[in-house]
């Protein structure tokens, strides 16, 4: 809730007071509150279309839905008003303006912007503000102004290794636009599936893809809705490598010899296009053409990252021509050669019309500048292409499916560590940062989870200011924003509470809730160092339905710190007496067979910790024997028990330490 | 979970054992199960439908999203083999066969039927026998022989007076299957809105809506989405009463001098048709006309009821008409001209090739008897019509709305009571039951939980053997079936969640649970007693959020029967000590300003409680003052505060009488 306290504050310091995330770059709270009810209305005044006017309806729409108050109709004073000064480009642009004023007085909202972009983030700042106190729903007087710091603010998903539906790319897309997202990046083809559909190459999806794939009426759709949001859809066809899936159905683009099946596998695979044959260029052409012509946004990506080069070596007539070339070098004949296709692609996607996007490999020093760099090796390897030029964007530190805390990924900035010492000319090079699903452990009911709402804190990286750096605060707002997007359709919550009863199966649900609660999957790609996965491994154990980052342990450690004993006694003795509880439910379901060492692991973290706090209450120091003893039954319980990590071992470690 | 003993039952004892519901014909429970996996596949033999096609994929959908099993695609052995005899009807009748017969071994499952409806039917039982055991997904070996025991087993959705979206209608459907319903009643027109666009009469939705209504392309689709699913659509259009909202378009149909505006308010109205215009039925004709096109089914409803008859009273032009006809007694005279006007409706929608179903008032001595009567007055009423020789359905003891318990709509059976000393060709005249949700006090996001699990109960009443009435069984079986609806879309668990968040804003939600846990809101139609309503005010509150029926109360009332002390204890503590945490919650938000008085009087009733368990347990006899205290305390609390019933009072008032 916000308070009523009238001061004027910049960031850092404006984080506190409002539940806003992003922070907004100006804030000042002022005094009383502007009521909501059911004669909430939005006028439109100045420039008009109708994706503004969709938006007051979706406003009005979703302000009713969270707050259960039914809008009348008809002509009640506008509680919000809108203005416009004019249109923004035809196709969302990079560097557009999406600055807003917002000013809520206790009788009336306005919200200035110069074009429809500025109205949106500025309206999505509206319906944070809302809330409730004891006089109702109304939003506390305040003066904002608003832009973002970075202008590509983005979120790629791959439907690729696992296929998303239409409505969970449109629900992504309504979590994005709440925080101020920017940039849909759309991983569409890879070894496990080709996922749009090719007119021209009707086998592309006809055989790549099981069947899932979004047809080009869908891709339309999908660009309408992003639009809709102030949300630039960005296709990506990786190639030449992560393409097993094309040669499907054209096995002639390959460089080794077919027949090839879709992937089931995860991992890098050897096959890669033949970038020595020019068949394979006039393919390129035609596909290319294709798609730029269905995709209306300035920038192209063609992935281009981990190609082995195995095929590459086994292939005499690619061998001769790397010879040809004079790219001899064993080391570095095989990059040589992607640079010449990278050259080869960028030209024609150059002729289509747009702007070429690759992951880090791409950069080679011989390629036309032109070119915009995703890195997911880190800040050091944008730097060096801002040196040369290169525009880029960050995706490493945001890969979501690593299982990161919001935290971690809340310290990754642009222009940080490897970036920090450019000059100004250089910075402007780095336009922003893309976080990254990759959906080898996501399947359409995980997305949400593993997508919100760590993706908030991310997008508040990328909007806000560089100094909005307070973690704790992040966190308190995070809970909000997190429940705001589920009144807009996300299910990070409502599924998560679904899966628990799966792994129940009509038992006790509170005991695999209390485990589920304190544990989280590895970290990286430690997953698959466990078990054999495919893509059709069931995601339906615990490991999945634990959330990335454990809220309990991290509010553990919070008392650990505030040595609040009472309520660490009976969160710790909760935990003690969990394995007991569980043993039953284990028993009768398959899929919490694996779980048992770690749910016995719990039980005697626990009684380590309640041990501890009785030396502590005591004012004992814990005998040295004692100490010992917890401190390698806490060694053990810091190792993986096969998926899974036991996230309330470093806090319950630090009450050992505490005993001594 | 199924146990896995071989033994051969027939109702009621064949309710033991499984979770199915509603419970089965003939079920023997055999041994060993088949094992569910990502290669289940159904296989379609005999005759053939794009139904069949699309029920067989929804199946496997549904089974996938509940297991989270991804299913492969190929040609694995199938594990659910169906055959379909032959089609059923072009337009789903009445009286068809919904029988089936399915057989599951631990290798595979054999489901037979007549017809889609059957194999529908059969699939149905089929996923609900999918059940996680130590040993994986699967299902328990059975043999089922099954049918419906009333061939009308319906769920009318009042979408007038608040407006239900499409989503909210298809969502609906998808639960009706599931518990094997087959009659969607659709209450399109009343008072508060006309709910579906009529080409010849555009005004009639377009200003009779606030522009929520069905196109008529709309309502297609939902009657496609419901044969899909084996369920019949039939569309009511209430007359002479209840229909304000044609005359804001159309006053000329009225009884009474315009202008008309939509109805904000609950209650009957005194606005009617003109029973006297031969207009009135030119334009009925006309709508009839056009609606029997739009609507395939047999039977059209009319509505009939609740006609206050004040607009005849007060029209000279319709007195004179009365008098003419000789309907002079002034009782009486209203009712004979509604059964006037009821005769010339039927007329018109038997010419339109459809049979007529009323409310109970239209069923009048001289109607011809080609009509079905919906009978809202009970089991007497449908009788007498039986012994009239016209058909019947009962609604009596189904609507949802009422808020009464699973237990109680359970035990209404429509030939009990007052229907059940009818002959067997009277019995026959009574085709099954309807249960009703009408919409005063129910938006969107509430619908689900004022249907479901409940409805489940009802189905089963409708389609289960007459002697299943095993209540606890009922109850147990209706838990998990609560979970299985969640599973395909239904929101009535994950909605009560968002809601308590929306009371809590922000503060802790454990508070605002034990409460929402054991009130219930007041019955049958005491909440506008307490309360003006209109369709603005917003349904948001303790009341709305509170299911119908306190889960809690019921398992606490079977602790006191088991004598359970310490859970017992365990429940009345926290219910002492929640006042105190409520009470900041309270605080800061409006929602929950009017729940402090039941608050604090849980509070005390579980003290008492407590303090009668502490005589209980140290074997004392309370003191008689103190019975007369807590007696008198108890007596407080079975009022109603405001709209809420506090439920744990009956429990803890058979702890104070043990006390004695």
């Amino acid at each position: 809730m916000m308070t009523k306290v009238l001061f004027f504050l910049m960031a850092p310091l404006a984080i506190w007071g409002h539940d806003l995330m992003p922070v907004p770059a100006k804030i000042a709270l002022g005094q009383g509150r502007l009521r909501i009810d059911g004669n909430f209305r939005v006028e439109l005044t100045g420039y008009r279309e109708a994706r503004l006017e969709e938006a007051a309806a979706r406003l009005t729409e979703n302000m009713s839905r969270s707050t259960g108050i039914p809008m009348r109709p008809g002509a009640s004073p506008a509680a919000l008003l809108v203005h416009c000064e004019r249109a923004s480009a035809a196709v969302q642009a990079a560097r557009e303006d999406e600055s807003y004023r917002l000013v809520v007085t206790p009788q009336q909202a306005r919200l200035d912007a110069a074009n429809p972009l500025g109205v949106l983030r500025g309206m999505e700042t509206f319906l944070q503000m809302v809330d409730l106190d004891a006089g109702g729903f109304g939003v506390t007087a305040a003066e904002i102004a608003d832009q973002p710091r970075f202008q590509w603010r983005g979120l790629m998903l791959d439907v690729a290794r696992h296929w998303m539906p239409l409505d969970a790319v449109k629900r992504t897309l309504d979590g994005m636009a709440a925080v101020k997202l920017n940039v849909f990046h759309w991983h569409l083809s890879d070894n496990q599936g080709f996922r749009v559909e090719s007119q021209r190459f009707p086998k592309l999806a006809g055989m790549g893809s099981d069947g899932h794939y979004f047809t080009q009426e869908q891709v339309r759709e999908v660009i309408a809705y992003a639009r809709g949001r102030g949300i630039r859809v960005i296709p990506e066809f990786d190639m030449p490598g992560h393409a097993t899936a094309w040669f499907v159905g054209y096995p002639e683009l390959a460089s080794g010899p077919g027949p090839y099946t879709i992937e089931r596998e995860w991992g890098v695979f050897d096959p890669a296009m033949d970038p020595t044959r020019e068949e394979t260029y006039k393919f390129l052409d035609t596909f290319i053409g294709e798609m730029a012509a269905l995709f209306p946004d300035a920038y192209f990506h063609i992935g281009g990252d981990e190609v082995n080069g195995k095929q590459w070596d086994a292939n005499p007539r690619i061998q001769e021509f790397k010879r040809a070339h004079g790219w001899t070098n064993k080391e570095k004949s095989n990059e040589e050669l992607q640079a010449y296709f990278t050259r080869r692609v960028q030209t024609l996607v150059r002729k289509h019309g747009k702007k070429m996007i690759g992951w880090d490999e791409v950069l080679t020093p011989d390629l036309p500048r032109d070119v915009l760099v995703q890195s997911w090796r880190g800040q050091k390897s944008l730097a060096a292409a801002a040196r040369q030029g290169v525009d880029g964007i960050l995706s490493h530190g945001y890969y979501l499916d690593l299982m990161y805390s919001a935290a971690d990924h809340y310290a990754a900035d642009p222009l940080g560590d490897g970036a920090s010492d450019l000059n100004e000319e250089q910075r402007q090079r780095i336009l922003g940062g893309e976080a990254a699903i990759w959906s080898e452990y996501v399947t359409p009911e995980l997305l949400d989870a593993r997508v919100w709402p760590r993706m908030a804190a991310i997008a508040e990286r990328l909007w806000s200011r560089q100094d909005v750096t307070d973690v704790a605060d992040m966190y308190r707002r995070l809970d909000v924003v997190s429940r705001e997007l589920e009144w807009l359709g996300l299910t990070h919550v409502s599924q998560y509470e679904k899966m628990l009863e799966r792994l129940a199966d009509g038992g006790p649900v509170a005991p695999v809730r209390t485990l589920a609660e304190v544990v989280e999957g590895v970290k990286e790609y430690a997953r698959e160092e466990v078990l054999k996965y495919t893509s059709f491994t069931p995601l339906n154990r615990l490991v999945d339905t634990a959330r990335p980052e454990s809220q309990v342990a991290r509010q553990f450690a919070v008392l650990v710190e505030a040595r609040d004993v009472a309520k660490m006694r009976e969160w710790l003795t909760r935990w003690r007496d969990n394995d007991a509880r569980l043993a039953p439910v284990e028993a009768s379901s398959e899929l919490l067979a694996d779980d048992a060492e770690i749910s016995r692991e719990l039980s005697a973290v626990a009684a380590a910790g309640l041990q501890a706090l009785d030396y502590i209450q005591a004012g004992q120091h814990a005998p040295a024997e004692w100490t010992e003893r917890q401190t390698a039954l806490l060694e053990q319980a810091k190792k993986p028990k096969g998926v899974l990590l036991l996230s309330v071992e470093p806090p319950v470690r630090k009450l050992v330490e505490l005993a001594k």
